[in-house]
Formats: structure tokens, C-alpha cells, sequence
């Protein structure tokens, strides 16, 4: 079979005759050949599916130009990209009219309903037409994945990113996703994404995913879209345990004895990851730790404790930085001389010398937390502000909980908990959301004051 | 238990303690009492809520809201909907101050971009959050059923409306439609809604339905929300037959032989019924109809024909306008003689009669479907329009195809095919959108010429 | 299509072609025409099957021969059922030579092996390979059903009948019985069935069966099989309440108002119904009875108490035996005389009559527990056989619970609760088997002593 | 919490107090600590079992048995098997009376019965009451596979299989296994168990397990039964092809390119394993591949051809005999000295010597597929024997088809085809079964014959 140019001919052709069952040819063609479009195309694509008022042409239409950018090169789907940015914009013409109206008439609801209109890029009714073809959903993602890759060396591209976020919020809505737990019993097509997307602590292989799954002290739930059905949109493993651990390693350990979940009172979530990053900035999070919170505490009335076991992946810099600063806050001469050893591989080794950091990392910790702000003026570690921003409370610092390469690496080796508390999430969220209140444990802040005494 | 009121304590109370679990309490508090609510307390809720940044309270707030909504007065309900009008429409001052900067520097993304934002109204982001309480989108969708009750009275809900509409032709879009068949093993609380809601021949009891379900011959098929899981959105019923049917009673005999559908030839489309009058204008049976074409051809390769049975609701109005119309183009007074018999009840039961209308009727029916028009210039009769629309053709006119009382009264017994060829039909469809052209077979477009010719 | 004879030419050639698409074709015949099987054809057929080896053939000998059944005349299914009983029984020379190996060499394994096989009656052999046809299962089930009805005026087909409960008894036993939960998502083609198979208190119509499934404060549950998919076994039928119910009538009101379940207290256990009259004798209600129990107290952790409503059908009978018994242990002539009035109708109707009938009355019920036995010297009442056997206690007395025309005539109005309390059930159980020991309330028990001292 | 020890006073305390929530103590007993039991109380709790009425209690004690069965050492187990064979057979005594019965009063239908039930061994009834508990079968089929490894070191136990496979044939018969697609999206837990239950050609890991599940022109079929939920009974590989495959490395070649199954022709079932070694001698292979070549028809109408690819286990060893023996019927000198080659590693490395030997080799195998017998007069080869006695016909002889290890080890590379020609199927399989008819291809035939001629 000759390779095939989707070409003017083709486009009409399709045109002409494509009902639903075309959806057979045309992904037949877009899989069994190697079809190529022609520089251009996809952008007149687009612009005929817009101008069409007819909605079976329109998704025959929606799917010729998906399957396109398939099959397009790389520049040509960058092409494409751009010229949504500067060929699908505003109607700037009708802007002007409607402003005119308003001028003359006032702010009449139909002069406003026109001007907003107008001001509505053309390309969000142009991704909503995409959104109906078959597979749509997904295409687009994966288009505003690539989308992503390209904003920071094309400005223009962040106008067209804005208006995918807009209609993958709507799309994306808390009402249409649903929880499923994910075990042992799962399938394995949805097992080997969760391997695959794993991005706290990375899964080995499928006896390492069977030792997260299986256990009946082990649970994992993720969040699924009724458009992506094989996809977990964000997933997170929870271990049952009677305390709250200070570490990870115990956690994965494959030889560890299960406990019987009867005998729980500890729902620690250790790993929550996101899987597509298509979907970056829509935050489903949130919503799935306190669906989990609300399931589990039904399925095992003993469970009273609800906490993370989580990585502080800006900890390391920071305190680079505070050595480096003569004027730190939070960390004197003698301080910097102790946490010198801190660059020597290996310094876990010595008890000794771990026993003397303890202190010292531990107050700037409590500091890094409490008091550290990033250059937006925000709380420093992006995790934390995850947790405090859904309404949980910092509980505990893990000295040394990872001791992994990567852990030692981001945060030497410091981990921390944060706790989920039913009672208080609503009002610690509207005080870290609207006065920046960050709720932490007495033991948490007694690191901090503690230090500073010390210091004075 | 003393009933309640839902007043600024109770709103303070909820937005302090209102975690998921107050799900729970909200609800036994509005299902097991009597709770009030007090004049334009939703308007206020309704600004709390969107004033709000946190995801967590705000689901409280919404579900706190639609919670009032269900038990306020019809007065303050109205009230409520008056003030989606009024209070929040787009923000005057913001498209000012869009439009000043637009005057001074031209029209660059950030400026229309930030127009755009002030020109939308703001109760499209309160229906939009409204939506993320569990049972929001069941809720929204009985609110609008409700202001379209208010439109013709109180005009301005129509932009409310809209605002409505144009979210809902997101939330409720193709791609999130499952299509699922309806059958005798289909879960009763589905089955009862069918019989509720069947809008063209009426279900009486559970014996009815069984007859138009249970038989091998026979098939129903829906529309299902995710979101909306017990409710069919449309649904059709099918018949399996080996000829197109020239009647309706035939079909629907309880004591009819089914035949094997292997042996069909045709399947015949003798009902469609959109069921949630909330959603009107939302259009989802063109794609229904198109599908279950699709799966029936797969399931049953022996098909050949698909066709509707349809009714003419509105040729019995047009018909005596013609017949009072001294210019009619249609009829002559020989045929308006002949016609006066259709003013006595039983004019049916005499041959000779019968007999003596049929060319005349028919004649006059081939006109209206071809040449009528209404008032907005588009084709008369409302049930041409959507099947023509879809790209059907039309096939066959059926005199005397419905002799029930209202078949007699709407068309006086007229009843139509219409023809869903899928080699045609988007051609069919592309030229009846863009052009006007109407698709009839030779013979209806003959019952016409013949007519005209007589005529002359 | 000419009517077909089931002749020996259709056998041959069934055994010649019969793959498994044999099935299509021999099913085709069997619906859609008129076929007809010659005398002595079935047994014949039987004879076939137990000859041959190959299991593929044996499928379709089996199919073949239940198809034959299914069209057969009374007269003929009869005659086959017959030859079960004289043609298929134990092989007589293969037991006299087995008898004569064990009077030779003693009572070796494979002597007594050789014994058994040639005692067991070949039918039950014929019946598992009939069980293997598709459908097999159900079919035979009917074909019990029949057997049971010929059972007294043909003794000879007792034994028939002891195999079939053989076999029964293995293919239905307690392992193969999935409890699944019936209320109104189930779907219609198995709610059909309750309405139709309710024995103890009649579903009028689906409005009806609404009323008993729908509301919250009501459960129904039954066994299915994995072989009758649409049938369920048994089933129950439960009413959650705040206290022990004396009487039927307010648990089925249509209008009575629904309690929270989460309030009550008790489950009442008020239809308990056997579907399959081919399955008479093969108990499946202990296992439901103590399953839901199990489940419902998951459920709901709040249920304290689980009941029956019994009804007491042996009463009224047993009563007019007592009344006309002079030398009656229960009533005396004062007793009898105030009874009298029993004989009237609408003697409920009178306050006064009702008071003075009460006493007596009760106390000749607990009489009728706690003492009477029928003629194989069991307890009397077979409603109450069930349930002390399943381990229940006689927990109260309801004077006129059911005052329905049945309830009436079957026991003068009387009901009963058997209350099912775990911790005893078992003991219960044991005593009763084992002891004839009946578990009976103080209440109920001290009615007795009550009145045996006032009789005194 | 001390070791528990499984004793007298334990089981009067079960017996009293065993509701069904006993299970979960018993379960918790034998699950958490290290329960031991006394030697002789398996089997004394079997007599208590066998002499108990009541449903319930005999529910518990099965449970009881099964647990204590579980924890017991091997010493104990071997015992109960042992007990079954000598405590558990049948009654003597009451087959002498029922022997004098017949004696005296001839065979009467009630004597016969009697005999039949005192000649059957009282384990049977003790295995039908441990099927009730929870689990029980899944119990039972481990006990049996366990007594299988002791069978030929203490044949008394011959009889107690018998009573096994007995009951297992009733319990397992075709009408309760359910045929289920195993793919890619089949649940974890059961995709483990295809690796390691697959039987011809291992699987090495989760990827090689994807590449045969995933493509679109790989399928797997397993049957599963209602009381073993996760457990394939028996399952089945097919590959779709364009042609009659002549080695296995292509097919499990993970870097193929797959083809669209519209386009296959050919279903090639290349591997079919039984996995519960419980369960030998009960039969499912042959309803199974009956069952996938009509699903994949009804599929895939294109697939004209079904045949597998198999392995000829006892070639090898047959051939070593033919080489050894002088008298060959099949090798004469010449061929022998070709085939001295054979002993030494490595030459399928060399085209000459591989084309030298193919002629001869192929005779010869014609001759051990049409001609070899076993020590018991049947076909020789054990895997013609399942496939030619399904009513499979011997299509094509495939030289060098296995080229691993083992595939060189049993038969020198050689692989079959046997054909699966639905017309034919049942009878080939009469003439195999009743009349030793081998159905074989034209071009197998003449491979034997040609050579014979040659021979000569």
C-alpha cells in the first residue's frame, strides 16, 4: 500500500462522504499506512470544522483533524499550535462593533452577551468541536501535554494553554470523576499505569506493585474519568499501620508482616501521584484524600489517625543556601560548621555524627516550614503547600525517614507527616487559604522557638 | 423536632464546622424536618459562595445552597432566579476599565482576555461551582425546567437561560453520553421512567411496557449521563419488521406474533422521547438515532431498511388554515367540499369516505412537507425539521396511520417514514442545513407533482 | 413448514450431525414448528445416551431427548417417567454376580465397589448426563415438578423420585447459593417472579411489589443459582421497625410513612416463599434466614431483634378438632361455648366478643406450640417445624395479626413472631433436633401455665 | 498469645457455641497463632460430622475439619486420608442384611436401595458434608491433589480417589463452568496464576504474559467454576494467523508485528494447561476448545481454519525404542545410521545434516501417530490421544517445529497440527472412540505410505 498524503482530494472526499462508519476507514488508514499531511492542513481543518453548522459533519471533521496531527511531524503540530494561537483568537472586528454598541446603547445584556462573545477566542469552540469525536478527550490531553512543552520558548502559546485549562476544569469537574480502589484484583492494563506513573517512591517491577496492592494492611485508591476509562487521573497508596511511622523504608519493606486492618488505627498515605500531565494545574488531589479519608474511616471504624508520610523535595536547597548566607535566620557559625560534614557522602553512616545534626536540622526544618516563603511570598516546599492547602496540619519532622539516594539528595533524608483531621480540615484550609495561617503541632512548633532560644 | 430556619446562624455554623461529613447532617436536616429558609438568603449564599477561594467550603456552600433551593417558597425561588438576573450578571465597571485599556493600547491578548473575564457573567461561574455538590448537576437541571416555566412572564431569565444552556451543551456533550439498551432485564426504577416519561403513544401499565420491551423483536435503546445515572436522557423504541408500516396500532397489538429478527428486514423507529424537560435544546437525538442504526446493522446484518413512524403534530392546524384560506395553493374548493366531512366525529368509519380523502389529503400532506413553511421560514411540521435535520429522508406519507383519538386530532391520521440511509444521510443533512433542500422519495415528491398537475 | 416427526430418520441423523450448532437447529425446531416424538421415542433416546461414551455426542443426545421431552404429550412424558422407574433401575445380574464375588472373596474394596455401582439405579446416571445439555439443569427441575404430581397414583415413580432428590440435593447444596439483595434496581424479569411466586401474603400488582422493595425501610433477599440465572430459589422478604410487630396489615399499608433505617431497632422476617415446586424438598430458608441475618446486622449495627410474622396455618383446624373433642386437654366446656361464635362471620367485628375470645384462645395457641404433635408424633404446626428446626425461639402470641380472609380461615386471625438470636440459635437448634426441646419465650410458655392453672 | 492446641475441650466448645460468626473465630484462630491438633481428631471430627443431623452444626464442623486439616502436620494428614480409606467405607453389616433381604424377599426396589446405600462408602457423604463450608471445595481439591502424591505408595487410597473424582465429576460438570476471555484487563490476581499454571510453553514474566494477551490477534480462554472464583480451571492460547503455522518460535516471537484479526484466516491453539492438579481426570479440554472455536466464529467469521500446534511428548523416547530395535518396523539400517546424529548436541545447526534427516524422520513419525500403540493398545501419544479422541483430525506434521531445549529433548524438534473441522468433529470422534478410527490428512497418510513403499 502506497504511503498516503492526506491531502486537499482526501480532505474532500472525506467531506463528501464521511458518516460514522468512515470512522473505520479513516482509522484504518491512520493506522495500517503511513499517512502524511500536507504543511497547513491541519489549521484549514480548523477552520472548516468551525465554519460547519452541521454536527455529524462536524465530528467526521473532528476526528480527520485529530487523526491528522497523529500522524503530523513535529513541526507541523507545532505549526498547528500556533496558529491556534494567532489564528483562532478573538474576533477583534466584532470586539469593536460590540464596543461601539455599548458606546451608543449602554451596557444592555445583549450588547454585553455580543462583546463577550466576541472576546471568546475562537479556539475554545474549536477544542469543544474536537472534544466530540471519539477518543477526543484523550487527543486533547495529549495535545495540551505537548502544548506545555513548548510555552516557555513560545510566549504566545500561554493564551491557547489558558484556554485549555478553562474547558478541562469544566471537563474535569470533581461530579464526573469517580473513585475506584485499585488492588490486586484490578486490571492489569490500569496495574501497569500505576507502575508507570508512580512518582514518590518508583515501583520496581510487578512483585514490588503486588507488595503495595495485595497486603490487607495495604490500600490504593485512584480517581477515574468516564472519557479516559482505563486511566487513573491521580492515585494514592495508603499503608495501615498502629502508629505513625517515621520512615519509609519500613513502609516498602517486602518482608514485613502484614498487620491484620482490624488492628489499624493509622492510615498513612505514603505516595500520592498525578499521571497526566496534560491535566497539570487541574487539582484533583484535594478531593481524593478526603474521599479516601471518608471511605476508609467507614470501612475501618478503628482508624483515628490520618496522616501522609511525605518527601520535602525543596528542603536541601534551601538549607544550601542558609549555610551559604551569613546572614541566616536560622543557622549560626557553629551550626554551619556541624552540617559542613553534610556535603561528604556517607555522613548517615556515622551515629555519632548523625546524633549532632539531629538538632540542628530539625529547628531549621520547623523553620523552613513556618517561616520560609518562596519568591511569590508563598509557603517554600510545593508539598507542604499542597497539605496546608487542603486543610491539613504539619504533625510531625521524620529525621532521616528516607535514606534513599533521592531522599538524601532533596531533603537530606528529612521527611514529615501531615495529618488529615476531619474536625478541623474546613477552618485550617480557610486560614491557610485566606490569611496564610499554617497549622502545625505543638511538638513542630517547639522545634522552632526552642531553636531560636537556643540561638538568642 | 421544631421547625427550622436556615438563617445567618445556622450559615455561620455550616461555614465553621462544614466538613464532607456535614453532607450528612445538611441532608437529615432538609429530609427530615421542615427547615425555612428566609427571603434572600440564597442570593446571599449564592455571593458567599463565590466570593470563597477554598474547593472544600465551597462544595458546603453549594450543596447548602441547592439544599435551600428545595425547600424555599416558589415565590423565593423565583425570587432567587430574578436575582441570577439581576446581581449576577458580568461586572460593568471591570468591562470598563477592559474597554479603556483595550482604547489605549490596543487590543492585545491580556486586554481581550481580561474583557472576556468581565463580560461573562458571574452566574456562570455560580452554576459552574454549583454543579460540584453531589446531586449538583440533577439539581441545576430541575432549576432551569423550573425558569423555563418563568421565560415568556419574566424576559429577563432568558439570559439566565442561556447562561444555562451553554453550559449544559458542555457538561451534557456527545462524548459523555452512554448508550445503553433498555430491555426486560433492565432495573425497574429505569422501567418506570420509561413508562413515565414515553411521550408519543402513551405506556399504560407494566403489561404495555412488557409488550414493547420483551419480545425478541423488539428494542429500546437510551441515552445515559454519568452523572445522571438513573435517568434515561432520550430514548427510542424499535420495532424489527419485514415491511415499512403504514400504521401504528399493528405494532403496538399485545397480541401480535413476534417474529425471529433474524428474519427482519427493517427496523422501525415508532417512538423517541426526550425526558427531562430541563434540558430542552440540548439535542441529543440525531446522534442517538445514528448510533443505534450503527449497533443494529452489527447485531443484525440482515437489516436493511431503518425508518421512523412518526407523527405530523402539526398538520391539522395547517390543514384547516388551508382550508379557510381562499388563496390556497393547495387546496381548490372542490377539495375543501370534500374536506368538510373531517369536521364529524367518524368520518373514519365510512369506506366511500375514506376513500374519497385520500388523494386530497395526501396530496395536501406532500405540500406541507415540501413546500410549508412557518412563520421563521423554516419547514412547518417540528418532527420533519429534527429528522430532516439529521439527515433522514423522507420516505413514505401514511394515511390513516394512527386512528387513535389524538392521531385523528393532530394530523387526522396521518403518520409519516422517514428514511435514515447512512450513505446519505450526511449529504442529506449538509444540504437541508446549508441550502434547505428537503429529501423525499420519488413517490412522496409524485404525490405532489400529481397534485399540482390535477390542479391545473 | 410441515409439521416434523421426531422419527427415528430426525435421530439418526441428529446423531450423525450434532456439533454443538446442532443446538441452533434442533432449538429452531422445537420453537418454531410443531414437532412430534413417537411413543416409546424418549426412553429410547435414553437408552442411546447412557450407551455412548463421547461426551460431544452425549450433549447432543441429551438436548435431543429434553427437546423431545418438551413437545411431548402428557401421556407420553408420563410413559417416559414410567420407563425411569422400570427401565433404568439398578442391573440385577450385575448384582447378583457382585453378591456372589462377596459371598466367594469377602467384602474386598473392589466387591463392595462393583455392589455399589451395580445398586445404584441407572437413572441416575441418565439424569447427570441430561443435567450436562444446555438448560439441563432447569429442565429437569420442571421435569420433578411433573414427577411429584404423578407421585401418589404411581408409587413406582417414588423411587424416580428419590434420585432426582439425590442428585438435587449435590447440584443444590448451600456452596452453589449466591444471596443477592432484590429491591427496585433489580431487574423487572426477576421482579416479575416475586410478584408471581409470593405464597404467603399475595403481591397485587407492581405498585404493590413497589411498595414492599423501594422504601428504605424495607429488604428483600434471595438465593440464585448459577445454573437458573433468572430464578431465584427462595426468597425473603423484610420490614425494618422500631419494635416486634403484632399484626401484618400496618407492615403492608401503602401508605404507612418509612422510617429511617439507621433507627430501627428490628427485622421482621414477614414472606418467606420456595419458587421451584421441582426443588420440594430440598431446604434452602435456614441458610437465607440466618445469611441475611449476618448481613443485615453488618448493615446496620443498630438491629438488636430479628423476627418472623408467621402466620400459623395448622391452627384453625387443629382448633375444630379440640372443640369437638370432649375429652380435650385445652378447653373446657365454658371454653367451647364462648368459641361458638368462631363459627360466624364478621365475628371480629364485635369489641366485646374479641376481648372474651382472646384468653382462651391464646392459650389453647400455646397449647397448640408447645404440646400438639401431628400423626408422625412432630410438632404440630409446619411453619413452626421450620423455624424451631432452624434454631428460632416462639417469642409471642399475635391475636388476630392477620385478620385477612386467609388469616381468618387458616387460624382464626392468629400470628406469631419467631425471634432469631444468634447466641442461641445453634443450641436451639441442637436441642430441637436431637431432643424435641422447643424454645419458647416466658410470655409464650407462662400462656400456657396460665391457663392450665385456671383450668385446674 | 499462646499456641493454641486444637483439643477436646476446644471442640465441646465449638460445638455449643458455633453460630456462623464462629467462622470468623475459627478463622482467626488458624489464621493468626499456630493452632496444632491432636493425632486421631481429624477423623474423630469427621465421625462427629457424619453422625450430626443438624445443617448448621455439620456446617461448623466441616469448617472445623477443613481448619484443622490445614494446620496439621503431614504425619497427620497422611492418617485422616488414611482413616477415610478404612474408617469411611462402607457398612458391612448393613450390606450383609440388605444381602439377606434380597436373599429372602428378592430384589424389591426398597432392597436394592438399601444395598446401593450401604455399599457406598460413608466418605462420600463425609466429603459432600465438608463441600458446605465456606471454601470447602477449594478444600477439597487441595486434599485430593495431596492424596494423589500418596496414592501409588499406599494404594488403599485408590478408594478413596474413586470417591473423589465421584463426586468432583458431579460437582464439576460442564453446566457449571463458565467461559471467560482472560486478557490484558483481566484482574492481576488471576493473570499470576496464568503464568504459572502454563504448562507448555512457561512464561517468563509479566512482559512475555502481555505479548501473548495484548495484541490484537492473541486471545485466552479459561473455564472457571462459581466455588473457585480466581481460578482458571483450564485454559487455552490462540494466536490468529493468515496460515497454518509450522513452529511455535514465530508465534511467541515478542518483536512480531501483530496483524489485524479481521485479516486472520487461521485460530492456532499453541498451548492449553490444566492447573489444579486436584482436579486430574475430570475433564474440561474438550468442552473448552469445542466451546472457543465457535465463539471466535460467531467473532470473527473470517476464521475458516482452527487447528492447533502441539507437542508430541512421547516421540522421542518411542523413536530411541525404534532405533534400538532391530526389528523396527519403521527404521530400517540405513535410516538408523542417518539418524545417529541425533545423539549429539548441536546438529540442527547443520542444513545438510537437517535435510538428511527430515524424510526419515517424517515417516516415522507418521507411523507412531497412525500405528504405535502403548502397553494398553491405545494410541501412543498421549496429547493425540486428548486431540484425536475430541474429534480432531491429524492435519500436518511440523519437522523442527521446537527447536528449544525441551522441544528438542521429547520428540527432536517435532510439532503436529491437529484440525478442529466442526463438521467433522463428532464424527471423527465416534469412529476414534468406539472403533479406534484415527482421522488423519491426506498428507499425513501418504508420508507413511510413501515410505513403506520406499521401504520396500
Amino acid at each position: 500500500m502506497p504511503s498516503l498524503t492526506f491531502d486537499r482530494a482526501f480532505l474532500t472526499n472525506l467531506l463528501s462522504t464521511l458518516t460514522d462508519r468512515g470512522r473505520d476507514l479513516l482509522r484504518g488508514l491512520t493506522q495500517s499506512a503511513a499517512p502524511r499531511i500536507a504543511d497547513g492542513e491541519l489549521a484549514e481543518l480548523g477552520q472548516t470544522l468551525l465554519s460547519r453548522r452541521g454536527e455529524a459533519t462536524g465530528v467526521a471533521l473532528a476526528q480527520a483533524l485529530l487523526a491528522g496531527y497523529e500522524v503530523a511531524t513535529p513541526e507541523q503540530r507545532l505549526a498547528f499550535l500556533e496558529a491556534l494561537a494567532e489564528m483562532f483568537g478573538p474576533e477583534s472586528e466584532a470586539i469593536e462593533r460590540a464596543i461601539e454598541t455599548i458606546r451608543a446603547d449602554g451596557m444592555t445584556p445583549a450588547a454585553v452577551s455580543a462583546l463577550h462573545d466576541a472576546a471568546e477566542p475562537r479556539r475554545q469552540e474549536l477544542i469543544r468541536r474536537l472534544n466530540l469525536a471519539p477518543g477526543g478527550t484523550a487527543a486533547l490531553v495529549r495535545m495540551r501535554e505537548e502544548l506545555l512543552g513548548h510555552v516557555s520558548e513560545h510566549p504566545l502559546l500561554r493564551a491557547v494553554d489558558n484556554d485549555f485549562v478553562h474547558l478541562f476544569v469544566s471537563w474535569f469537574n470533581r461530579g464526573f470523576l469517580v473513585l475506584q480502589r485499585i488492588d490486586w484484583t484490578t486490571p492489569a492494563n490500569i496495574l501497569e499505569k500505576i507502575i508507570r506513573y508512580e512518582a514518590v517512591h518508583a515501583i520496581q517491577n510487578w512483585d514490588d506493585l503486588r507488595s503495595r496492592l495485595a497486603p490487607p494492611d495495604r490500600r490504593c485508591y485512584g480517581f477515574f474519568h468516564p472519557r479516559l476509562v482505563d486511566e487513573p487521573l491521580i492515585f494514592v497508596e495508603v499503608a495501615l499501620t498502629k502508629e505513625i511511622p517515621a520512615a519509609i523504608a519500613p513502609l516498602l519493606d517486602p518482608d514485613r508482616v502484614p498487620i491484620d486492618p482490624q488492628q489499624a488505627t493509622t492510615a498513612v498515605f505514603y505516595s500520592i501521584s498525578n499521571t497526566q500531565r496534560g491535566l497539570n494545574g487541574i487539582s484533583f488531589g484535594n478531593f481524593l484524600i478526603k474521599q479516601v479519608v471518608e471511605d476508609l474511616k467507614r470501612e475501618l471504624p478503628n482508624l483515628t489517625t490520618f496522616v501522609t508520610l511525605s518527601p520535602v523535595p525543596g528542603f536541601a536547597a534551601w538549607l544550601a543556601r542558609q549555610r551559604a548566607d551569613e546572614a541566616s535566620p536560622v543557622l549560626d557559625p557553629a551550626d554551619k560548621d556541624v552540617l559542613s560534614v553534610l556535603d561528604q557522602p556517607g555522613w548517615t553512616d556515622d551515629p555519632a555524627t548523625v546524633d549532632k545534626i539531629k538538632p540542628i536540622m530539625l529547628a531549621a526544618a520547623a523553620f523552613y516550614f513556618l517561616e520560609a516563603k518562596d519568591k511569590r511570598g508563598r509557603v517554600a516546599d510545593p508539598v507542604a503547600r499542597f497539605h496546608l492547602g487542603n486543610g491539613a496540619r504539619l504533625e510531625k519532622l521524620d529525621y532521616l525517614g528516607d535514606t534513599s539516594g533521592k531522599g538524601l539528595k532533596q531533603s537530606y533524608g528529612l521527611m514529615v507527616n501531615y495529618c488529615y483531621d476531619l474536625d478541623d480540615i474546613e477552618s485550617n484550609h480557610e486560614a491557610f487559604v485566606e490569611k496564610g495561617i499554617i497549622a502545625a503541632s505543638t511538638a513542630v512548633r517547639k522545634a522552632l522557638r526552642t531553636r531560636v532560644a537556643g540561638a538568642a
